[in-house]
């Protein structure tokens, strides 16, 4: 019966490192839609989030499996509801990649983000992306010393977009409203990511030392 | 046994009601300080996160406490599991209000919001505050009907979203990058307080009839 409860629940780890791989991927791919209006990017990313959805029922069902057989408690109950929450997570993140790939694909053929402002953009969708793709190892390896590490990306997330806003806000900003108000939504965007990649890593800290890192708990 | 479960629960489904009253407020007074510049309101709202926050840990608690202690199964696993994701989703909707609240600080003693453009505000701040209202109910009363209505709630707001698009993008906009990017932004906070809202009824929904309005289930 315990043996069956940690096959299982190693399968159901196993498969949210797969999810979290699509997510790196889906971000990956609309960064580059993004930066290259390239329209197909966009829609391919638009399209491929019903996988990701897929993949987060297929892990729900398990995690309700596992409770519902297995009756776990103490840290193996906390594991699986640990699972639960990541998985609701890493969809989330899938979300926010097609929300990239949404403003990609309205812009195209321009692009979206002014040449001024591309350096900036281009850090923060490269934070947002080696977050994730940390995250990979993280769950993989339970590393708490590398998710602990993941504050210190978060941060840097932080002040590119304050720099963000200090580029559009400034007055030599030649590329009107919308511009500005895309650049807005896609910091946005990166920012969450970048959130929801440290409270994932949170939470792989919580189940192996049975605390969070801080003392309020992710979001 | 079974008795002591279902009291348990009772309290715990009641802790959500609150949460919700509580989130109700938040954006209630967020929504004040942005109209008024009422710096006073700004700062109670981003104080009085901590609340919000601290609520959401009791309600986990008794949740871990029911699935280790009670060990439920079928509908009685799925409502616990279903309050903890709720009780997430409602945190959330607080941080969203903490986010107005905080563009109002910014602006203060100015208007963060222009005259011409705050029609569409109010307008996205009534629907999301009635949202949030009407899930009170919704939790308190197992409401499936008035869940459902919800949705029709939400198509508002999109449609609200887009008219705030159209607002800050007209060539009469006269306000500048920053009055369009604080308004992208509270749309944004604005419309994920609404999705939340559908979110949680949607849960509620699930636990009633034991399955989702949609076939896509809430993010």
């Amino acid at each position: 019966m315990r043996e069956a409860f940690y096959d299982q629940l190693d399968r159901t780890l196993g498969d949210l490192v797969s999810i979290t791989r699509r997510v790196e991927s889906a971000v990956s791919v609309a960064t580059r839609a993004l930066m290259e209006a390239d329209l197909a990017a966009a829609e391919s990313v638009i399209s491929g989030d019903a996988a990701i959805d897929l993949a987060r029922e297929r892990v729900e069902d398990s995690c309700f499996a596992l409770l519902s057989l297995q009756q776990p408690v103490a840290t193996d109950l906390r594991t699986v509801v640990a699972a639960l929450r990541m998985v609701s997570e890493l969809e989330r993140m899938g979300d926010l990649a097609v929300h990239v790939a949404k403003i990609a694909r309205m812009r195209v053929p321009d692009l979206a983000v002014p040449a001024d402002v591309r350096p900036t953009v281009e850090q923060m969708a490269a934070v947002a992306l080696q977050m994730v793709h940390r995250v990979v190892d993280i769950i993989e390896r339970r590393d708490v010393e590398a998710a602990l590490d993941l504050a210190a990306a978060d941060e840097e997330m932080d002040g590119l977009r304050r720099q963000s806003f200090r580029d559009v806000l400034d007055e030599g900003w030649a590329h009107g409203v919308e511009a500005a108000v895309d650049i807005a939504l896609l910091g946005r965007y990166y920012e969450r990511i970048a959130d929801h990649a440290v409270s994932v890593a949170n939470r792989v800290v919580f189940v192996v030392t049975g605390e969070y890192p801080t003392a309020d708990a992710p979001a």
